[in-house]
């Protein structure tokens, strides 16, 4: 029988016994729980990046994986914690928009309010709802309590505003959405972007300033060490990167920069 | 079926194979058992944080839950192995502390000298015992086998000394135990010294030479961003932060500072 | 019934979810292996460190694991996916040596090239063959599915030069190998090579143009505190360390320095 999976994405870091706690909490109510790091490294309060990676994740996991994000700088007021139910999985985090993109890929069915008290640990801190909502709840799904059983169906849910590649002159305007441990950045410009302004193997940029002229590569090793190159990464977007290199710390790039492509 | 589970907290970092070596021979032993990271973030050598950190962390694992811990500067010394039994759980590690206090929180039974050979790996190295003699001592007790099987009884046990808040001429001199990965402030000052010093929503502290006269929260968001409050903190100890902030960074305080409480 | 092991060993890092990504391809395939850790803290593209920790870790898995090492600068590019069978595991990645060494050690019985298009992810990105090629082919394999099923059998696989240590007008002359988190300094030195020039109890060592006379010791506690000391380390080699410090901060060395042992 296969095990339900239980993903975890925070903000908490290794060094602090906190995930371990979400687990112990998680596996005292569903011992036969397989969890999942997904990570742990969010930049703190970071709930766009942890709403990037989680959607990055979530659609390699099997249908019934239940994904829990715990980005939460608003932890003990009044932003709700959610229970978001999709046809493929169930995804459990407070309402500040760090589970929602990765929920509206898979199109949203119902949106659900925890609230019923004895879903949680008997006693609940100031500060850590991951430990005695957030993981009780997920147990609780993983052991088939039904969704509906934690609290009432609500019908809005926080997004986080994600900026689209708008057109300008002949130009496609986009941004860097992520730059990875490698160094690769991440731009939010897709194959459909690429397709109104590239010819197939070569791409014109400006990223922070710099005006790239890059090969459009398969693999990294088609241009030399430590040179510059794009390709679409393993998520779809256009990326740029240095074979071998560390592409942001060189060219100077960092989140939020303006990424523009040119015609070519 | 629930599988036995094993914890770990070490100081080995996670760059190293050392955690997967120690895995390793626990499955080796005990195919079936669940293995949960405490954390591996331990600063070197430094068994007091790796006491205070698997302390709060134990509470919330199941019953029959065997944690290791193995922080160990003596390694191949006179210091023996131990394997220690409360009424909840077992703890398998060094004999210098590392253990004693998660364990008396839970109320010491009985403490055994791991000694018998055909415990451990059969090759024993000088210099890493977490492999050769503690991961596999964990897993023969996660198979069954009894802890009177490993060696002697014996009845002392190594303790770290912790500072108890001590009161002087109507303050109460704490001192600063842990910062979290968040910059969070966490003092030894519990419930019951604010309840001597502080009315019920502000409280008055200083902390390496500043006083501070704070709100007392149940949320961070309670006060403005980058604004400094204190919380009772999820392991129930007076903790000061900055809301989306790094309080230790921004208030220049280190592990050991005095933490002293005014009336307020 | 013991669930089959996967062990992954990248460059990836844990701040992003690409290693969450390759767990989930793996569950997807194979819902009830047990996926452990060696190491995501690999050096960036740097082989001979990937190759260095598996061979490290390797031998404490239980025969029948399933071993996955991903440093592949080389991805997308004519470098071949492989299998390689030993008597006692799986070996699975990319064909640059990140595999070789540790293979070597358990004797290589067969190496398959992975070939076989459905063994594959369905959509195949340029950058990360680790989710989309060696993920799968592990889960398969840990299914039962027989290496000859992946492709054809080859009879070359790349190898890392590595270094022997060499004799010199009376004295050896060796490297460092590796640095480890403690900062414990590990050569290419083993116990054979120790025979042929000391005594039992002291050795003689130029380690970055620093000549040492060491204790030879069986604790790291037998010299005092912050005092340099040789042992034998766990995996064997020759190891300079110092007594709760940090052997390659003080003494200024990196990997790749000679390390020359001499008559004592």
């Amino acid at each position: 029988m296969r095990s339900p999976i239980i993903t975890l994405t925070t903000d908490f870091g290794l060094k602090e016994p906190y995930v371990a706690e979400m687990k112990a909490v998680i596996l005292s109510i569903s011992p036969n729980v397989n969890i999942i790091d997904v990570t742990h490294g969010i930049d703190k309060f970071n709930t766009r990046m942890g709403a990037f990676l989680l959607a990055s994740a979530a659609p390699y996991f099997p249908k019934g994986t239940i994904h829990v994000a715990v980005v939460d700088p608003g932890v003990g007021t009044e932003r709700h914690p959610l229970i978001i139910q999709t046809k493929q999985n169930l995804f459990v985090g407070p309402d500040n928009g760090v589970l929602t993109l990765a929920a509206e890929n898979q199109g949203i069915e119902h949106i659900y309010e925890i609230r019923e008290r004895k879903t949680m640990l008997r006693e609940i801190s100031n500060t850590f709802h991951g430990r005695d909502v957030f993981a009780p709840a997920a147990a609780h799904l993983a052991n088939g309590k039904p969704p509906t059983e934690f609290g009432p169906e609500i019908h809005e849910v926080s997004t986080l505003k994600t900026v689209k590649p708008i057109k300008r002159k002949g130009v496609l305007v986009g941004e860097v959405i992520h730059i990875d441990d490698f160094g690769n950045v991440i731009t939010n410009l897709g194959q459909k972007e690429l397709e109104q302004m590239s010819t197939r193997d070569r791409i014109k940029i400006r990223l922070a300033g710099t005006k790239l002229d890059l090969k459009l590569c398969k693999a990294y090793d088609e241009v030399k060490t430590q040179e510059p190159l794009a390709t679409i990464g393993s998520h779809k977007f256009v990326e740029i990167a240095i074979n071998q290199g560390n592409a942001a710390n060189t060219l100077k790039i960092k989140v939020g920069d303006e990424a523009t492509l040119y015609r070519s």
